[in-house]
């Protein structure tokens, strides 16, 4: 096995089809969709030790462990979830799921509408993080899971972690919550908005329905990429990683004065750029950094926090990075405030870490132990 | 007169050409190139009053007051240039100039290259900052101006200053640098090569020579504008600005569910957008981005800034604001820094504004008392 001893190793993805439409918030419906999922370890007898792992843009239900056919392609959370991990695979049964909407295999815009036999392209609807879990929602009931130990999550997974604590009291023992926020700012929509108007733009975009032509809006793709990719770093981590350092020359060499690639910070957010819109789909990132936008459960309470989490009964770890800029810890602060005035028990923890939104996918030994203590003491709870 | 009371009131642009090649840092030859240049103010006999002020990335030499066929088009620093104003036109002679490169007027890449007959486009040099300076001499020179009162700008318009100081020291009484910094960081040169790289990959850039085809690039320069925007202004101000207002909606009203625009923050992106792209240059827009990014005048002094600045000996005013997080004050404190290692006389303010980068351009009292006090003590000095 070429794969690290404490990795779950081997993994094959699996897919269930749901025949019962499904109504999103938009009022759309979805008639018939699948969902690509793994799962990590043994749901016990009790089916009591069941975590949900929430993923957030660009991720997937690749959670942890390689395929047999591609050993290097890691899950996105594998320093996270495994036997020995914070999410100790030997005691919880985890399951990663890719959501409605995203390009790794679930039904998205590239799927076939079965009203046309095309794909969906423009045509697939506006899914919101709340839809994400009515889905889940279906999932957990096909694997006979009733009520999960805890659901988990970063960035806009840390957001459906905590749609799910307020739609399904009944269903979520433990809401984890990482590098979250309750609702985007206007810098943080703004940001979208560039990424958007990025594709949208590219003549290859043909208003979504580009896979009709063959093409694939890569050039719009590569900047909402460089985009989105600056924002996930702290311009001290940036600045630890390139500085002003110049490619293949060293400090002092003379400028090439031009217009291509002059420092590695450029070659490496232009290298990020290429290699993500080589696999990405576009409509999939319209959408998913639409249901980022529109998160905001306040929104239907006259802005107060507390009372949209007033349903929430579990209990909360909740968890930001003290460099995260694209969402500080003042936002995880908000959430933790709301939950305290509702009387919920919460950890929280402010990790000094130089890397910023990234930090969360990083192995950082403070956080992770942070999250194994946490972990040790669901299992005692709930017996796994 | 439709110009308010304290404005310099009508002016007229000029021109000068210039028939002395200028040997830019690349090595490259402008063999022959004129200047755009506004003035305000009278200057003095003993010549002992002028004050050149120079312009960051989307500005001209357009500062003060109106066009006689335009009488809504105000300078850009309107509110700092003029009679009774900080930099107070009934004591000063203001000179106004449009750097090599940009796209007001003066030569640059839209410019018909003498040596073919058409224009530049890509063949138009890489310049940079001191090339600007080099191109400003020969201006103060045909003005007559041996001695400048001050050197003053805002941003890129700082970083100007900054090169006035340290390669004509005898040239120039008082260096006025406000929101500037001694070099780029690599989020700042991140956020323009995504800037660039939204215009390269535009398909109507054909490499720089749109111009020949008779397109421009407006799809890759919208986004380019949408990025810079976003970093003009602070993420509060944004909050403060429109908040997650809904465009033509009120706050509970439901979402379109859609990729148009939706939120308020996205309609003045994009407005913003467009209109840059109606009139500014693309290949401008390079060439003024890669003249900040090379901007780092410690890079050949082992990046020891006070040794960079050592040949200057004027007086300094530098001044930054407090949520500017393109160039935060940590950056001018890095020059006063340097400055008072080298036992200059530097005024230094940070002000407490919300406005991030922006602020510079802004009617902000503290500020404008500060500029204005500073001008008051040069005007001693100087006979004014």
């Amino acid at each position: 096995m070429l794969t690290p001893p404490a990795s779950v190793g081997t993994v094959a993805p699996q897919s269930l089809r749901f025949r019962e439409p499904l109504v999103l918030a938009s009022g759309a419906t979805l008639a018939d969709y699948h969902l690509m999922y793994e799962t990590y370890g043994t749901l016990n007898a009790a089916r009591s030790n069941a975590v949900l792992v929430c993923h957030a843009l660009n991720a997937s239900h690749h959670v942890a462990g390689v395929y047999a056919d591609d050993p290097k392609n890691f899950g996105w959370w594998d320093n996270m979830v495994g036997p020995g991990k914070p999410l100790d695979t030997n005691r919880y049964f985890v399951i990663g799921v890719n959501n409605l909407g995203s390009c790794f295999g679930s039904t998205g815009p590239m799927s076939l509408d079965p009203t046309t036999g095309k794909p969906y392209g423009a045509r697939f609807p506006v899914v919101t993080v709340e839809d994400w879990v009515e889905a889940q929602v279906r999932l957990a009931d096909a694997l006979g899971i009733e009520r999960f130990a805890a659901v988990m999550g970063g960035s806009l997974g840390g957001m459906q972690a905590i749609a799910w604590a307020t739609r399904y009291p009944a269903r979520i023992a433990h809401c984890v919550a990482i590098a979250t926020t309750p609702r985007l700012s206007a810098q943080n929509i703004a940001f979208n908005d560039v990424a958007r108007t990025a594709i949208q733009s590219d003549p290859d975009f043909h208003g979504g329905d580009y896979y009709a032509w063959g093409v694939v809006p890569k050039r719009g793709l590569r900047v909402a990429r460089m985009i989105g990719h600056i924002t996930y770093l702290s311009g001290d981590d940036m600045a630890e990683k390139f500085g002003r350092a110049l490619r293949g020359k060293a400090a002092g060499d003379a400028y090439a004065f031009g217009y291509g690639v002059e420092f590695e910070v450029e070659s490496y957010l232009r290298y990020q750029g290429d290699k993500f819109s080589e696999y990405f789909d576009a409509n999939t990132y319209l959408l998913i950094t639409r249901a980022l936008d529109y998160f905001d459960p306040a929104r239907h309470h006259g802005g107060d926090l507390a009372r949209a989490l007033a349903p929430a009964t579990c209990r909360f770890l909740l968890a930001s990075f003290t460099t995260d800029w694209r969402f500080s810890p003042e936002r995880s602060r908000e959430i933790v405030e709301a939950l305290v005035r509702n009387g919920r028990d919460v950890t929280y923890a402010e990790i000094d870490a130089p890397h910023g939104h990234d930090a969360f996918l990083l192995d950082d030994d403070r956080y992770h132990r942070m999250v194994a203590a946490y972990f040790d003491n669901v299992a005692k709870e709930v017996g796994a």
